[in-house]
């Protein structure tokens, strides 16, 4: 498109952000309005994409990293003919697809949900990093962020990590428009502050008057020409640009125009143009074909096998099997295991050193691509990443995440790299699936099992070596439990997984031998959890006691009761779980310091059968 | 001192640390070693400190944030006479206070625990913050970085944090040893591509050879005369130096050497040189005189306010009751409504812009100097913090949080800006506290109280306004509840809070005219939980159905199931809870999708009671 049919475009797309925030009561009408420019020039003249095949291998992917300005992005699609305007016009209601901000769980052409700031960046990142190392289909990835969200240190971990990877293919497009939600930017309209920190982390910069159509194309054309780094585009911006009431004015963050009508006209009125984006080239998935059956390490009974270990060869091994399994890490391959896998693979395993909001960004950009990603580091520092997952969990990622040495039993180390919150951050997350093996073969097959979910999907997995139990044979389905002692003679029900599995087996040895006999379920499957096995084992032995590596909260012991929030009567009930601040201490010495122990268990459980026989 | 005796020093710095971690078993010598000279400098001739009185005002702060390289640090307290050699050989055992990674819990000289990377920088701007615009004593801070954590955003989160406040009372020292735990870094030693970063982020920056005392001395010097900029001190160091064996040297990492005996010799053996550190001059805590008693804004009962303003109106008048109280929020104040407390107290309010890693961060270093911070922005993005919030914990840090727009019931923004898992992610949380609101002299009675506990306080508040239900004399201890409705005929007890009471009250209205009685009870206090009042009402009702605007998991249900599980006989229980992935909708569509409204909460009720009927 020429200047006049940019500026018209770019014209429309505002009139169009006033017309669906006015339509909504709500909105961002204001923040669309400083991007409109940068848009049309990006959608007419250099975004490669077909709009009827969002999933072609060759599409440019967009990324509006300032998820808010989701008028500014309906509008466009609308002009590109994707929506109409009476869909235009739903935005925001119940049932419409135009959500607040945008996900792509309704609309096609959405790669990931944003509306956390400084995620969508992040997110390109990965996109970019798929395009360059794995698609190698040539395709751009374009992300327009706010100046609001460069406060986030995400948006400096993406810079770091895409500067270091040199990613030309991608290009962050930043709306200066000086004002955030409650006011003045750190920066204003500081252009050459923005474009010192993108230099520093490596990146090539252009700085640019975001209403010079002209200036923005060629702008464009720097960036797609630019070899060996990224391009951050630094464009000076005016907030609600185009209506002088509304223009570079404070306090008006987030709301609909104060007169719609009034706006559209100083605006030039509504238009209808249509644009043809040009398609991508022919181009294919380059996803090599997956065998389907992974010929998993197969342990013996009685071997001492830590499930981290397990963990990384079984990923390598699914790795063989399946063409489109990737790996990362946070920079501790070494203890995580992953390391196997990077062996094998090199090709398909990605370095995303101490970052784990990048980390998890970054196979959330690989999903939206078809890879399938196994993230790992400590579980207790995927906690900096929650807001990350939570993100995903609303795009409908499907990720794989895998947190070592959880729970008081790594030891010596002490609380700061203990991931006892890990479950209950987990089990919140919408549609998660949370896994925890207790030995080597299980998490073999756990491994494998995940990769065919839907969502978040959780492994956890264990520093220290613990004894194989189940036979490589043995099948371990989502949901399911393993009930590896019963007998008609139960008094009790223990509930363990993990760690704490070995050491409620321990218990039942001991308890065995002074006459009581109690049950023991292996809850290998903490959500979805095994409602059946757990309400049946509570009718028969009359009383549950759960014991686990993990806070008292949102962990296992919560996730029993989930069985039992039926209206149905419920079985007696108790947990042991870590209620102090450990410090350092030997792993033996910790499960006993936290009362989770083979010993604490038996006194615990003695406990709750005497109880039940005075009543 | 002098060269020699500043080279004595490192050298019995690294041979400590090669005793300590030898004696453990565990440990990061390595690490250490790479810093000695860094740290012998600093606290032979810059620190100002004393260790007997370390709440001392006028003390330096000096923050490990490497917190692995804990055997320099207690290598350090031997040298400067806080401990002697007979507990440094205590390392990492049960019991010790010399954990593997430091925390003020134990030892009285640590500001924060660090363990996880990337955050010592965060809390040290926090505390240099505090300096500069509250304590004014003239202590300076000083924080040791490893070159991996750069990798972190949060870093540079801080980095911009600290250059755009001008800190110049705040110095990070970058021991660049160049490998990480599973190899070399992304930048080795390359001092400049570190040096560009922080100087973009506005540092002054000083490179140099971290194993030449003198270089380092000038360096740090520099460091205290540079005025309006915090300095960065980017050293070149070898990891494990002075040993041969191991110096700079792959796949070392987090072992003890494996010769130490041989390695001290080496070293020069052991030595017993003591620092006689300087001490600061006279200084006086600032803390303005608390009132003790707050004039909290009263309401009526049948106003319409929504919790939020409540939140910010309280904070306002409990800033004016007490000068040591400070907000901070993540450039959402219009929001969270702590704009009340910043026109009101400017000189304790701080902008945090989006950055929530900082904002806790920052409120955790002010708590070390004695402040009482409350920390606002969306519940939702609090799950970004969610590892600082955890390390706090593990400092003990006495920090509060406020979430605002909890739920569903924000309306049109959609899923990202919900906070839908923020009480499973607090309630998780070591020695905790979660409040949950739902009417305006409730929260300003909880907003005071909070004032006063220890540890982290989460206080959750609603965007929508709600009709106040209680007296403003009402009182609303920590760990209690109201029972709203109770009769002798009540067949159920709804369970609920925030916007979700007044649905269950409504709820209860329409069964009563169906002849239904229900109690209702409205549990504030989500953690610690009023294990009696619910334990009653379990014994009179027979069931229970929790009612939350959050994740079936880790919230309000669970909270209630804690206090069945103590082994005794349980009550029959039922939830309701947002189960969906909600879309934009108004806030009654969304309270109703999610199946949480007054009709949803009577249809249950109808059934459990009917389901009673029949057994």
């Amino acid at each position: 498109m020429n200047t006049r049919q940019l500026t018209e475009l770019a014209q429309q797309l505002r009139v169009d952000s006033v017309r669906a925030s006015a339509a909504a009561g709500s909105g961002h009408p204001t923040s669309s309005m400083s991007a409109a420019d940068l848009m049309a020039v990006l959608l007419a003249n250099h975004m490669r994409y077909d709009f009827e095949r969002p999933a072609h291998p060759g599409n440019d992917r967009f990324v509006l990293s300032k998820g808010h300005a989701s008028p500014l992005l309906y509008a466009t699609y609308k002009a590109a003919g994707a929506i109409n305007d009476t869909e235009l016009l739903t935005f925001r209601r119940h049932g419409s697809r135009l959500e607040g901000h945008p996900t792509p769980r309704r609309l096609p052409w959405v790669e990931t949900a944003t509306g956390s700031l400084g995620q969508g960046l992040p997110v390109g990142v990965g996109i970019a990093l798929a395009g360059k190392r794995l698609d190698r289909t040539g395709y751009r990835v374009w992300v327009l962020c706010g100046d609001s969200e460069l406060a986030e240190g995400s948006v400096w971990e993406a810079a770091e990590h895409a500067g270091y990877e040199h990613l030309d293919n991608l290009t962050a497009i930043v709306d200066v428009n000086r004002l955030g939600q409650r006011g003045p930017t750190r920066h204003g309209h500081d252009l050459d502050a923005y474009a010192r920190r993108f230099q520093a982390f490596g990146w090539h910069t252009v700085e640019v008057d975001g209403h010079d159509v002209d200036a923005i194309d060629r702008a464009y054309g720097e960036a797609l020409s630019t070899a060996g780094q990224p391009t951050a585009i630094i464009a000076r911006t005016l907030k609600g640009k185009g209506v002088a009431s509304v223009q570079d004015r404070e306090g008006l963050h987030g709301k609909p125009l104060p007169d719609a009508e009034e706006a559209i006209a100083e605006l030039g009125g509504v238009r209808d143009l249509r644009v043809e984006v040009p398609h991508p080239p022919a181009a294919r998935m380059v996803h090599p074909v997956s065998s389907g059956h992974a010929d998993l390490p197969r342990y013996d009974i009685g071997d001492e096998v830590a499930t981290r270990d397990a963990y990384g060869r079984a990923l390598a091994a699914l790795g063989t099997a399946r063409g489109d399994v990737v790996a990362l890490d946070g920079e501790v391959s070494d203890s995580t295991r992953s390391e196997f896998f990077a062996k094998e693979h090199p090709d398909r395993f990605f370095e995303c050193y101490i970052a784990e909001q990048q980390l998890v960004a970054t196979s959330v950009g690989m999903a939206t691509r078809g890879w399938v990603p196994y993230a790992s580091t400590f579980a207790a520092f995927l906690t900096r990443a929650y807001d990350f997952v939570r993100m995903a969990s609303i795009s409908g990622a499907g990720i794989n995440l895998v947190g070592s040495h959880a729970g008081v039993a790594i030891g010596q180390d002490g609380p700061s790299q203990m991931g006892l919150e890990d479950l209950a951050m987990f089990r919140a997350i919408y549609g998660s699936t949370v896994l925890y093996p207790c030995d080597a073969n299980q998490t073999a097959k756990l491994v494998a099992e995940m990769a065919g979910l839907d969502g978040i999907r959780y492994l956890r997995t264990s520093r220290g070596a613990g004894p194989v139990i189940y036979s490589p044979t043995e099948e371990f389905p989502i949901g399911g439990s393993k009930v590896l002692r019963a007998s008609g003679d139960d008094r009790l029900t223990v509930v363990a997984a993990g760690v704490t599995l070995h050491e409620a087996l321990a218990a039942a040895e001991l308890l065995e031998r002074e006459g009581v006999q109690v049950r023991v379920i292996d809850l290998y499957s903490v959500k979805p959890v095994d409602r059946r096995t757990l309400r049946e084992a509570a009718e028969s032995t009359g009383c549950l006691l759960t014991v686990e590596d993990h806070r008292e909260e949102g962990g296992i012991g919560d996730a029993v009761l989930d069985a039992f929030t039926d209206g149905r009567p419920v079985p007696r009930l108790a947990r042991l779980a870590v209620r102090t601040m450990p410090g350092s201490a030997s792993p033996e010495e910790q499960l006993h310091a936290a009362g989770i122990d083979a010993e604490s268990i038996a006194a615990a459980a003695r406990l709750l059968v005497e109880t039940a026989v005075v009543r």
